[in-house]
């Protein structure tokens, strides 16, 4: 979890695909499905940051997230994203921010809009300079902060992972 | 997240979903496939367990999971699945306590196989037993504990939360 003490500036759920899809433009009246991003085999990385979060973090988590060995090779050995070599999709989430209080679930914690489209845009830039170089099958996908998420997944198994920062 | 001090005990990932579709039994020689069980409307529930934890956790983590509100109703209100009514998925998960070490996750605060089974059947029962009365419309269907859960999931919006006990 957090290295530091203290309370997280951004959580992270990933989750391994074999495919994913999900929806960048709600549909309108000239578009009835919306409009999709898709990747094949990586990672769908869900993020969320809390207040007080800054770029600090930045370099750190997403060196961490694209070098940690999470990604299941032909060969069955754990590899990570980048090595795979796998496409990423980030998913703007702020629902995993939130903490329950009796039945309902509060989102006091979560970063404001503002800062957090700021920060997320600047994770997915980092995220897809650290992939540029990691060859033409890797794309970098990412979904439209404020955005309902529609998403669908394909896994052989999504070996969920939490991480927070 | 977790009320009282210190490690949780057990850790939940939940998502909403259209469907759900996960692999209860692997391919075989008489059955290229697999054996898979599937959910359309309600919520998928990953859950770990850690070391340490014991049956006294499950009845609060199952009425708590079964009645927050994160479900979106038709109209637009959130509900909980009960309330929805909503069929459940439930998915072992024992990734979900892994923590990172270097560029590698380690697992050793997660409970051993056998009272992991064990947790796991216990949780599984007690998710059907207050389900039970919601109607026909309302399954909960559950993978199969050690197995590798190959999971499709197709959704309007996950709205991935994180609950620990």
């Amino acid at each position: 979890m957090s290295e530091g003490s203290g309370a997280p500036a951004a959580r992270v759920v990933l989750q391994q695909c074999l495919r994913a899809r999900l929806q960048v433009r709600p549909p309108g009246p000239e578009e009835e499905e919306g409009q999709f991003v898709q990747i094949d085999r990586g990672m769908v990385i869900y993020v969320c940051f809390f207040k007080g979060a800054t770029e600090d973090i930045l370099p750190k988590m997403v060196s961490s997230l694209l070098s940690v060995r999470l990604c299941e090779a032909d060969s069955g050995k754990l590899q990570s994203v980048t090595e795979l070599p796998g496409s990423v999709l980030i998913v703007p989430q702020a629902t995993l921010g939130g903490k329950v209080k009796g039945r309902s679930m509060q989102y006091h914690n979560n970063i404001g809009k503002e800062d957090g489209l700021r920060l997320y845009s600047a994770f997915v830039s980092l995220c897809e300079e650290q992939l540029a170089t990691a060859g033409a099958a890797v794309t970098v996908k990412h979904g439209t902060y404020g955005n309902r998420q529609v998403l669908k997944l394909d896994t052989n198994g999504p070996y969920t992972h939490l991480m927070e920062f």
